[in-house]
């Protein structure tokens, strides 16, 4: 069994995690980190996990934990104060912030708007999507779990970058469930505000989008990303709509197979014929659409459930890995269907 | 042409008074205050004004504005603060807030925690609901618009009550779209916390059950008033669903003639068969659907726009009956339908 | 291992049943069966079960299954047509339709317009709420699993019942997310109708109603129930709105105190001091809420998914009891909390 | 005062124009047909039109109404079979279909699937888009009105076209509400299946692909036009976000200038920063903004109410150019705000 801890447990993704763990047959949860919740009953914050969960929130990981693994579900900026620690007192570390997914110090910089604390480490970090770094997550004490719109689009567009195919630049235009901007409440997730409308917001300036490019131009050529997010009024689930050019005309029956070959065997991967976030909500699951469009203009639509397979799943997915359990312990079940 | 004022125009029902006015042939708006804004352009906040009102926030109406009627829209306890000011410069005043609602001092402390500090003006003030009290809205300076629930309670119940049908207590149980709380962001209205949710809140408890309580008993008798209010992700709208005993068995046929004798004449209530919000969404008007449950158990559904006929555009209502314009201008048009 | 089958199960409900039975360590599922669909594959239905069910739908069950247990996901009316042959098999039933559990045929035949064909078995089937009739499920072949709105209103009104603490009628003004009116597309479903709406329908002529009233008047005595169903723009989940006065003046504290006591040790039962839905959706738990609203009037709020606890996990419960398994296994999971 | 009529009232634009022409000092609703509800109250069918269309419905527009404009509200298809008639008996005609958009018969019949009829007045109808074609509308008698993803693709990326800025193809990533999808229930606008989703659909595959394309490429050069509509559930509105490469890099305070300039005297075009669909619910107002994304990487958001400004609202507004009316005559005043 392995004993695991939450470091800032009071938001959407702790308390994902913490979900997930509860039915998870290879892993106990020993300890729940939350600076403004300390002392309280899990359950009191996440009334869900009433009966599930009886911990109360520590203010943190101090060391007299059993524990051998750890979630960092702190934000950006606030993981990299924990890293080092955790990792000199031998644990595993999944940190499912944007600290460590960035290889440059310098990228990170500019993105990220502040200097990078612990360089060491951030070259030493592997990133943490299973179907394409495997086996170095297996090797791994410290996993950088990806973004939410990165996992999306990169399972979208890696079979065609990975066979070179892709000419020029790539459009990602994704649409995100309010769950994804967290768990404070903001004007812009403010009922009244959002319910029945659809939001632009950092077009071409998010975060997400050096994340994408980084990981695509590492499995091969083509033109750069641009990354464009729109808020949704949904809960939960992502659809990113992704446009290119490949390098020869592709019919859909040609790009479907191409993407049935490449994500053969994957358990949480299936190539679907339209783009759609019903069918994945609830599930670590990820539908990934490759349609022709006319000519050599391709679109693919990529749906996963923002915060299973785009941040608590997953990270359950890298853990399970890491550990040498089975892949899919704890996450292999259907989304809701309805 | 009658020159009005907003206070506290920041909120949405200073937004909405802004909307209504802007196309209303019988008032022009030539201030609106807001204590945060001010200085800043009214379509800097309200970005659909833009065209429609080219005014700038002022901090405060002081005198030397071109005003002959100011809407309050400021919250409970700040409304009383104005009001005798107001009234000394001979203005007319419609208070969109609670503070001159409840005729008794004891029960105001009682429900809004805070003694009243206008007591003169509070035994002046009149009951803005124009379907009951037209004709003391006339002769008013100072008139209190009804509460969102009360509104929509209040003509579901009012035929019943001014019968003297009523046998024993009354239980409301009001749903609301999210608009009711206002433009603050909190939990509550937090879209993945309400977004696919039904919240009970304050049943019993809730400033507006003395409200609506206390104008009914002015009708007739009947036992008390029991609300339960409830939060439903929709934007706007309210459905009221009223359940009681009537003294002696009435078909849904005899409840259907009773309401439209009562509400003959009326422009903006309608007596229906369903009880709906769809077709009042942008409109000031009232669909009330009395129904014969069984025995002597009847069910009135009543359903309003909370932001117009909940408030501003009963506002607008009332103002135009204070000036002598025709009741509905600038508030006589249909729902949005879809 | 119990080898189960699922009649209709092109619904919500069937794909619900086959998503829980998927994971469920002591239950196979072995046929599932669609007239519509027969030769498709379940997944091409329902695209979220593709990995976890790799049957196709048969048209019937007819004997040369390897079933122990049949959950008919059927029509009203429908499920009466295949009771008595399956039961004849040998085998044990969970019928999710109505069919079974209104125990008087007049009482059937007033409510559900046509005579029952079936009085036999009508008589034999055991009302299949664990929590109040656990014993008689375990002995059971043939358990009527409860309607959506019975669950959940049966659920907040037993204490008060079963303690003889009813003075005079109920109220029960429920809310129900739109996948409790089935799959088939209908205006009152269609996005545009009831996206930003509420509609009451059926006051007091719910076919509910009778099952409600009868079930809790085995309990104890009280005045007659009405109820009153509204749809609510979400998918999953009802919250039952429960209004009456007790016999002597009660605190909220009391209730609580007296519900705590009913439920204790209940493993899908809460007592929980607000009404809400968010917590359960996902689950197969309920969410009590008892609220003293003044004087002897009482307010109790219950939540449950309506197509867990209110239909598909509530019949794999019964069937858990009636096959001797765990009464929790492959569904005690807690709800998704976003 | 003119006079006017509806052929195919039942829809949503059907009901949506009747709701502005009630509002209208310049026009009077005479005559509204519908096949299918020829005979009732038009209120009976658009219950929120009650007060305001005291109209029934007829069968058809057969030349003893007093009429001077029609607006067909009617399928791709259907209006070709009216509008020569119509034409012939001296009536203006604005049609919402699709049928006279497409200047060539060829392009209409690969993508509606179906020989043009009448291609004499598809020669000569007017693309009623009055901030393009203004002086054509004003003296057409046949205008084709545009569809409503066109309405906001054309507008969003007309000014780089004219200015001859475009660099390859275009990429319209767009969002629809689901009025859009008509007052049918199907299986796709069923809320529990579109309620919590976003769904694409028919990339590059639908009817308004070639229609964007065709009148940008009337205002200059440029690559190819791909279109890719979504679903996502809102009830109304639009947005249309829109990718390409301009020929020189441009700061969004550049493409700001060029669209203000080139909007500058519009009424119902306004440039902003942020691509939104709230402010413009319930209005004819359309919002554009033109972003940077980095290089010459250009992502302009255009949002609409798809039934105004996208359908009805639009039409009405040619129906004012060709009568002489003041263009906003009946169309102009703000959104709904919240």
């Amino acid at each position: 069994m392995i004993n695991v801890g939450i470091v800032g447990g009071t938001g959407y993704t702790g308390g994902e995690l913490a979900r997930l763990i509860c039915n998870h047959s290879g892993m106990d949860l020993t300890a729940m980190t939350s600076r403004g919740n300390a002392g309280k009953p899990v359950s009191s914050v996440h009334g869900y996990l009433k009966g599930y969960v009886d911990l109360d929130f520590k203010s943190s990981i101090d060391g007299d934990e059993d524990v051998d693994l750890v979630f960092l579900a702190t934000p950006h900026g606030v993981s990299m104060e924990h890293v080092p620690h955790l990792l000199d007192m031998g644990l595993k570390v999944v940190d499912l912030s944007g600290d460590y997914r960035l290889d440059d110090e310098a990228v990170y910089r500019k993105w990220y708007g502040k200097g990078h604390e612990d360089q060491d480490n951030l070259a030493k970090a592997v990133y943490g999507l299973p179907e394409l770094f495997r086996d170095k997550i297996s090797k791994a004490q410290l996993v950088a779990n990806p973004g939410c719109y990165p996992t999306a689009s990169i399972l979208a567009l890696a079979p065609l970058y990975a066979a070179d195919l892709v000419d020029g630049d790539v459009i990602i235009d994704a649409k995100s469930g309010t769950s994804g901007a967290g768990i404070n409440p903001t004007a812009r997730t403010h009922h009244p505000n959002c319910g029945e409308s659809v939001i632009a917001y950092n077009s071409g300036k998010h975060r997400h989008q050096p994340e994408i490019d980084l990981i695509l131009h590492k499995l091969g050529g083509g033109g750069d990303v641009y990354f464009s997010p729109h808020l949704v009024p949904i809960i939960s689930g992502i659809l990113a709509s992704c446009y290119l050019d490949v390098k020869d005309e592709m019919t859909t029956g040609e790009l479907q197979d191409l993407y049935s070959k490449f994500y053969s065997g994957e358990r949480f991967v299936h190539v679907t014929e339209e783009g759609s976030i019903r069918d994945v909500v609830g599930s670590n699951h990820c539908q990934v659409a490759p349609v022709c469009m006319g000519g050599r203009k391709v679109a693919v639509f990529s749906s996963i459930d923002n915060l299973v397979k785009g941040a608590s799943g997953q990270a359950v997915q890298c853990a399970n890995i890491m550990c040498g359990l089975p892949e899919g312990m704890g996450i292999d079940f259907p989304g809701l269907g309805v």
